[in-house]
């Protein structure tokens, strides 16, 4: 560390940016081309080991020589300078790239799969894709009917129906309207913007470690089940039928909360008693950090959920989704880009190199060393934390306060940690897959000399 | 032409690709390396004159060699493998790129800019600012209390209000649930999902030429004026106040309608006095079809708009805003990606050769050609073709019904061109801002082979 952070390099270049871009959530700017592997490097030089990682979102850390070398590819380069409108346009080998890329890594017993461009985006669809599905089950697996096409463009009934989606307390599923409808992680991303009258539903909220507390986490999964069903059944009575629900296998924005194989298998099943659409958000979890590509498949659910989400750690947005939920009409789920075959290139190579350097299991491995350290952590410390939890390199630790939180990570910041808060007093763990155990070492090396100081 | 289009070798690959992703929409595959300039060339070697260009994506055609030498360069790279979180780790050089590639090309009167990742994402955010900057003045300027903070978690007022955003009868704003509320193109983008209750607006619907409907179209623009009015009246009149006007220069899904200078300066005027945001989407008509970057700089109005979206042909999405829209606290304008620096790069190049090769004046010329063209092409097709209009080489005429011009626009397809449809009876133009007037001339050519065909 050459300077506090941000430094004063940040701080003039963030001066120049701001009579035109908001700079209000700018924590430093990044020398991109001096960050490696797990060490971000700023606009002050100063290097830090980086827990963090651009939100979750850089699978191999920075600058990973193989992705360097593919995104040299003169299909590559076509690719992001003639860019296709995927919907109608794709390339001749879009379907190459969604095989490699995507079908390789699928959840169990799900196949087809739709790109998009973010996160929201393939929220946005997947929900889109629940209500087409839920409306064509009502019509006896009909298409829309002529009164249907002509009341929605007034946007009136019966074509443009009374639905909902029912979600969580603490879910964060992105920021376009619809989708901050369903979030619920913090005020300030929802205070001021109106909202579609949809249900909320408990998420269970258990005590650490789960070992010493099962009959209170066992309650929380009941609670929370019984309130679903009941939110379900209100919206039914309003005439405002539940058509899909969504739920993160972890709340990660929302502050890691997690919801038990039990929950899950729970949940799915009084969606399919209801005829619901059951979408797991794996946008933040998706990716391998869990130890598995899929935090869900640690479940063991009976059968698949109806649609999958993803983005972040796998380059592109998309869904993944069960053969009877897929939109038999043109032009329903479309818009101009429908994802992006540049990031499709790149996560073949991701996805390539998770496999030929056993990226998974190695996670698994870091993991198990991670979550004993930080339960150590906690145990030295135990006055300023809690609650530590995780699964692979994707863990938490909890703070009596947010004010206590945001010094602490000020503090590991300045030591030459960058980690990030989540929820209201946690500090999240989303290391790259090519983290190890020598970055776990001086991960802990750091926190230890970062909690001393608060 | 080799082949029909879809020819055997697209048929093939959709064939490949159905069991794992949509297909429903696709019309051909592409072979982007052999594609170039104003060409596209498809899987079965079928080489086409595209005026439609990735639905109006393509600012400088296939494979433009200065973009192609852009992405190869390093820092390109870097951004593409190593991809930051723009609103909170942006890279030291992210103020350069906007300046560059955005500041050097805003709006009149409209200096601070916020990118995004697409036209959607664009529009969604533009309208969450309105309803902040709405809400802000209404509490005095001040920021949410908190009884706002609180209530907003369980989405009832006064943190959630109830506030609504007017768009227009043939509108085309995206197609996520907020967008598709202002969203009015056609029936199968709207049916079965739900809606905000927002007020639809009527737009003008000019007669062509304009020199010989004069009365009708002035009468059209006081029409549409007084139903703006009226519903804005009766939105306030049930609690649910209008916060913003969203409107397209020139509606482009929904059949290239335009209004005239005087429609959209009444139209300002109307959110003037009534404190509404003035939100012109130029995700279609941005980037210099016109004639000029933005087509609402051909009003020239009084004062700026509040915000101007773009996306398309402009690489990136975003909007510029007036200061007054700026929101003052932090994480409220917020998402993992807020944009992509390797499309600023990008368009940071295009920006470059579109001003030294003079590309806005070639495109005035040419553009005067097209017109000039398609009103000879109507003339002497007349029982075929009515309303030529356009600007620049952005353009459209109109067929006796939808089936006829589905019909034409298979028959310019396998004769050459590559067109599309818009609205219920339209055919777009679109060309690349590299289309030149032997490009023109063939295109001309190629039209009147296929009109002659139906």
């Amino acid at each position: 560390m050459k300077t506090s952070v941000p430094g004063p390099a940040s701080m003039a270049i963030k001066k120049k940016m701001d009579p035109v871009h908001q700079t209000t959530s700018v924590r430093m700017f990044v020398d991109f081309e001096k960050s490696f592997g797990n060490y971000v490097v700023d606009a002050d030089g100063n290097t830090l080991l980086d827990v963090y990682t651009q939100i979750s979102s850089l699978p191999l850390g920075y600058n990973h020589p193989d992705l360097v070398k593919a995104a040299a590819n003169p299909n590559y380069i076509t690719s992001l300078v003639s860019r296709p409108a995927l919907g109608s346009f794709p390339r001749t080998d879009f379907p190459d790239g969604i095989e490699a890329a995507l079908t390789s890594i699928a959840p169990k017993g799900l196949k087809a799969v739709q790109t998009m461009l973010c996160g929201t985006s393939a929220n946005e669809n997947a929900i889109k894709t629940a209500f087409i599905w839920y409306m064509t089950n009502r019509r006896g697996g009909n298409p829309p009917d002529q009164a249907a096409l002509d009341s929605c463009m007034a946007q009136n009934q019966p074509g443009t129906p009374k639905l909902s989606v029912l979600g969580f307390q603490g879910a964060f599923h992105g920021r376009s309207l619809c989708m901050l409808s369903v979030t619920r992680s913090k005020a300030i991303h929802k205070v001021d913007i109106p909202a579609f009258d949809w249900p909320i539903a408990k998420f269970p909220r258990y005590k650490y470690p789960l070992a010493d507390n099962k009959a209170y986490n066992d309650a929380q999964d009941k609670e929370c089940l019984q309130d679903v069903r009941e939110k379900i059944a209100e919206w039914k009575k309003k005439n405002h039928d539940v058509a899909a629900v969504i739920v993160e296998p972890i709340q990660a924005e929302g502050g890691d909360n997690y919801g038990s194989p039990e929950f899950f298998k729970g949940l799915q099943k009084i969606t399919k008693e209801n005829g619901i659409c059951f979408i797991v958000d794996e946008v933040q979890t998706g990716g391998g950090g869990t130890g598995d590509i899929w935090a869900h498949a640690h479940w063991n659910l009976p059968s698949p959920p109806d649609i999958v989400t993803f983005s972040k750690k796998l380059i592109t947005g998309g869904y993944f989704y069960g053969e009877h939920m897929r939109v038999k009409e043109a032009y329903r789920i479309y818009n101009t880009w429908m994802g992006d075959p540049a990031k499709l290139f790149l996560l073949q190579k991701v996805v390539e190199v998770i496999k030929r350097d056993n990226l998974l299991e190695k996670t698994k491995d870091v993991g198990k060393f991670f979550q004993k350290e930080l339960a150590q952590l906690q145990a030295a410390h135990s006055s300023k934390l809690t609650q530590a939890r995780g699964l692979g390199t994707f863990a938490a630790i909890d703070f009596p306060t947010a004010a206590v939180r945001d010094q602490f990570v000020d503090k590991a910041i300045s030591v030459g940690l960058h980690c990030g808060g989540c929820g209201e007093k946690s500090l999240r763990f989303r290391p790259s897959l090519i983290y190890e155990k020598k970055h776990a070492e001086l991960t802990f090396d750091l926190l230890e000399k970062a909690v001393k100081q608060i």
